[in-house]
């Protein structure tokens, strides 16, 4: 049977956070997200269903996947195999066009392209939809790299919720605005504590419930200054997004503390920027990095400005991405 | 008539943090705070009322006070020579032991000594209760510069609540506990919003109404240790009231950010030291500069370590210190 699949992902920025889950276990989150797919920061994943494996075999970058990764990856595998009703072993080769060691998430785009390529190689027709549900279960941000473009991720959070109604979907397509992400790249070291483990501790923080219920007025100005490409107009509120994602993680017992030096100093690079004019604003995911959303005009002097930071160790400039999608360019 | 007083006041650092006013013209706090006077950072102020004078005169470290200032000190004398039932005006020669370019805080000593000094020279015999309630409205955290050692200032904050009932006493005195404070200065640049503005900002904060419902359960907590001298015991504690601080200015309209990188850099620091033995436990006051409590056996290894920092442009270490006090040393 040949039945080898690749398909590439995105990553993607989000504006308003994920952060903290309904169901820990099908990643179902507590709040409504946006998010920007990344192009410049892609995972390439090939799969291939082989019934002379006697296990799963997974390879990142080149390199057999640790047990953790290689648990992960076969209790997704497993899900396309209930779907499919198949118990065949896989062979997985995924690759990051990026350096895993910028410290940036790779979940998202890894767990969307795997969903994708998985699905198909097992002989699975699913719809976006439904890509995007499985992807969630694998990484939750990877439900978000499933649509293209500008996506939102539905919580369904009420009591009577189903995991079929916690999907993304797209808000707007990549090439209706020229949004960029400056990403300063302030650190290269794996995070002491996951993002997993984050989102399992967000319950200890006494700050949960006052977030969680003035959300959605936050969620539907950014929304709809997103729709309207009003950078100005969303900046300021994905700023305080940011910083309460943060908050969220400090007041977490144990604390967790994700800025390094240079976040700090970058984001205060920033809002001087501001104050001199330029309309950059910052975001940051569970993480010391931070992104710098600006306009296609201004991405360049962004950047430079940035690579003069003797504590940031690299920059990547992307625009909006695409979906996951397939293609022929096997690893294997 | 010779009415000429000096007093001495130390500054101190809080271990539950005043932020926030029930009534912000009387300076009456939202919330019981605790703290400890530190016996390194004291200011010396000199008061005497003089008939000659059209005018209230006040130099600070040498220099005639900026208009601000002047007002501020102006307000304060004023409340003073109500109390004294006189209107002439007074020459105020006041003067830190700190570089005032360290960052640290003044206005706890300085209207400290300036409320001592000058009731003394105003003819007035103010027990230290009345003084701690004079002292508040000059600047909130001056009322707990007034009594001795470790002190509790009551916020008094139901509705019949009068002005004479938010003052501060003592808990325990300086040397029931040999607690010490090493002081990481990582900057030394003035703030950009002052306390008294970013105690205005808070109830912009979404996050201030979980925080006052709270802070009971940690204030008795600390309380119970500190009287125990149980650093351990207490220290957790510290440090997540000390971060709540900085979320409820990062999270006020506009949000204030006080951290810089050499702060972020330090708090890791402190963590990491103690995840290796070492009992040291960090609090910030609205500001960059880090203080980190130890036991008095560990304040060299502590400074020593500090002063490895690039960042770190200078360590003073405290001990806990006495409260205002009269002595003859007159500055003019």
């Amino acid at each position: 049977m040949s039945n080898k699949t690749t398909a590439i992902a995105c990553s993607n920025i989000a504006l308003i956070k994920y952060w903290g889950n309904f169901d820990a276990r099908l990643r179902m989150p507590l709040n409504d997200s946006l998010s920007m797919n990344l192009d410049a920061l892609t995972t390439q994943t090939t799969v291939e269903f082989e019934d002379a494996l006697e296990q799963d075999v997974v390879v990142v970058n080149d390199a057999a996947a640790d047990e953790k990764t290689w648990n992960r990856v076969r209790e997704h595998l497993d899900r396309l195999r209930a779907l499919a009703k198949i118990s065949t072993h896989a062979r997985v080769h995924s690759r990051n066009n990026f350096p895993s060691a910028t410290g940036l998430a790779s979940s998202a785009s890894a767990f969307a392209a795997l969903t994708l390529a998985g699905a198909r190689a097992a002989g699975l027709a699913l719809e976006e939809r439904a890509l995007s549900i499985v992807a969630r279960q694998g990484s939750g941000s990877a439900a978000r790299s499933i649509p293209s473009g500008f996506v939102e991720w539905l919580a369904a959070t009420n009591v009577t919720s189903t995991s079929d109604q916690s999907y993304a979907r797209q808000l707007m397509p990549p090439d209706a605005w020229d949004l960029r992400d400056v990403i300063a790249i302030v650190s290269r070291d794996a995070k002491k504590v996951g993002s997993s483990e984050g989102h399992a501790l967000v319950n200890t923080s006494p700050f949960l419930g006052e977030r969680i219920s003035r959300l959605p007025t936050r969620y539907h100005r950014v929304r709809r200054e997103l729709l309207n490409k009003n950078l100005k107009g969303m900046g300021t509120e994905i700023e305080a997004e940011a910083i309460e994602l943060h908050l969220l993680a400090m007041t977490s017992r144990p604390p967790i503390f994700y800025w390094a030096p240079a976040t700090v100093r970058v984001m205060d690079a920033v809002r001087q920027w501001r104050e001199e004019g330029l309309q950059a604003y910052y975001t940051l995911d569970a993480g010391p990095n931070v992104h710098v959303l600006v306009e296609a005009k201004d991405a360049d002097e962004v950047a430079s400005r940035l690579r003069t930071f003797a504590d940031v160790q690299d920059v990547i400039v992307s625009g909006a991405g695409g979906g996951a999608r397939v293609n022929d360019a096997h690893l294997f």
